[in-house]
């Protein structure tokens, strides 16, 4: 099932169905309720123009995972100061839940804070069910759906090495359009995924060339971290970031940014200034 | 006044004022509900013996400050791969909600994951009104009140130079055991801050001693990223860390980690075996 938080007018957010362009009234008051509860879907349908899509939810926590292409390792190790080696263990990070905004929500550009604005389109994978040292040949069962999950970057506001407030600032992770439950995802690891910015083809790739794939990720992240139902792990970004480009290029106020992944959807976002 | 959050027995959590050793109960549920609506004191006193106190609040998020005290910069640059120079802004991390402990719960050592487990004693802030883009002089009519958190570390967990896992594992982020009120703080720079491993003295500072100082965080944070109200600032540690000692010093199980503020009070945690 695909499913989306939306609202209609100024009415409360609720959860639907996406199907066949249209949107299915559920039972489900709000995400959280569908992951612990499920949802039935009721009937009434409306036009997916009649609606607004929201971020699916707000995640207690949103696990980042560095460097986990290895063209997106090359690339960085030319311009982002990172090592030229693959990591040997995952690469974690964080964004804040409050740097979360839904699909057509501005990404938001303070020229006083930076020039290097920068994209990373990434597999979201939400988590369902607790884990806490999960083994790897369990750690699929812990998953409640996976989304899209677009890494905003200021490269410039890097802190003496840490990614916090250079990836965590308001805005800097759009996410949704729609959640993919994972009874419908045999493999997470063949799909593609692409970005553009204003219609120009950024990033192209496929999930099965991550460096570390989900199972590993889950398993090493839970060995420490209890991962709760409504957590986010973003899984990286393939290569062809702004700043690998020669020249360099950054997003701009009046860029419009497309990330897509195949049977999730396309998470559309404009860029403006925010001065 | 110095708030705690605590049960009785099998009760459910509660929030009371803490008097003359006594636990005052008030009409409020949560720390949350305190910061949103106040509370009143409705009476009823229990010696603090027979409560069982908990962590104040579950932060939204903690924003943790590396490098905020001149000498623990340059012990970090000897033993911690860190610069020498002192940051020309404040450095950002972050350890989330699933970190955090209170009052004598165990800070897990997993023998499995770390060797390298370390202390640092620190002032934390807790957000009581929304901050956005706040001037330094406007940033302390934000702040709800103060408290401790012990900012636990496995250095060793470090990943391409990124500190979430080696901050962010369960347990690593002890807080408590009460907040005090801003309102009855005339400058929190100018409290005593020291850290214990088994009665001996490891850390001894004073909150004067910080690079950047509250109000300049609360802008720096805020200039891009929304601060909410129970939101939790942990403002970095002075010198006097495990990893600075020669030879060096980590935690091992059987450990008892007592983190003090004047004022506030004694945060302490037994180290456990949790591997």
């Amino acid at each position: 099932m695909l499913l989306v938080t939306y609202s209609i007018g100024d009415g409360p957010h609720r959860v639907g169905s996406l199907r066949d362009n249209e949107i299915v009234e559920t039972t489900a008051e709000s995400m959280a309720d569908v992951i612990h509860n499920g949802l039935i879907e009721t009937g009434p349908r409306h036009p997916l123009a009649a609606v607004t899509l929201h971020a699916p939810l707000r995640p207690g926590k949103i696990v980042g995972i560095g460097l986990n292409y290895t063209e997106h390792v090359a690339e960085s190790a030319r311009t982002l100061d990172t090592d030229k080696e693959l990591p040997q263990r995952p690469v974690l990070f964080s964004k804040p839940a409050t740097a979360v905004v839904g699909p057509e929500e501005p990404i938001q550009h303070n020229g006083n804070l930076t020039q290097q604005l920068d994209w990373e389109c990434e597999l979201a994978v939400i988590i369902g069910r607790t884990a806490r040292r999960v083994r790897p040949e369990d750690a699929l069962s812990h998953v409640f759906g996976y989304s899209i999950m677009n890494d905003i970057s200021a490269r410039d506001q890097r802190r003496s090495g840490q990614w916090f407030f250079s990836k965590g600032q308001d805005s800097y992770a759009p996410f949704g359009p729609a959640i993919l439950t994972a009874d419908e995802v045999a493999d997470p690891h063949d799909l593609d995924l692409s970005l553009r910015v204003n219609g120009e083809v950024k990033q192209k790739s496929n999930t099965r060339y991550m460096l570390f794939r989900i199972p590993e990720l889950i398993a090493d992240i839970s060995s420490g971290m209890t991962l709760e139902p409504g957590d986010v792990i973003s899984t990286g970004s393939p290569a062809g970031v702004g700043a690998s480009f020669t020249p360099q290029q950054f997003l701009r106020p009046g860029d419009v940014v497309e990330a897509t992944i195949e049977r999730i959807g396309t998470l559309r976002n404009p860029v403006v200034d925010a001065r």
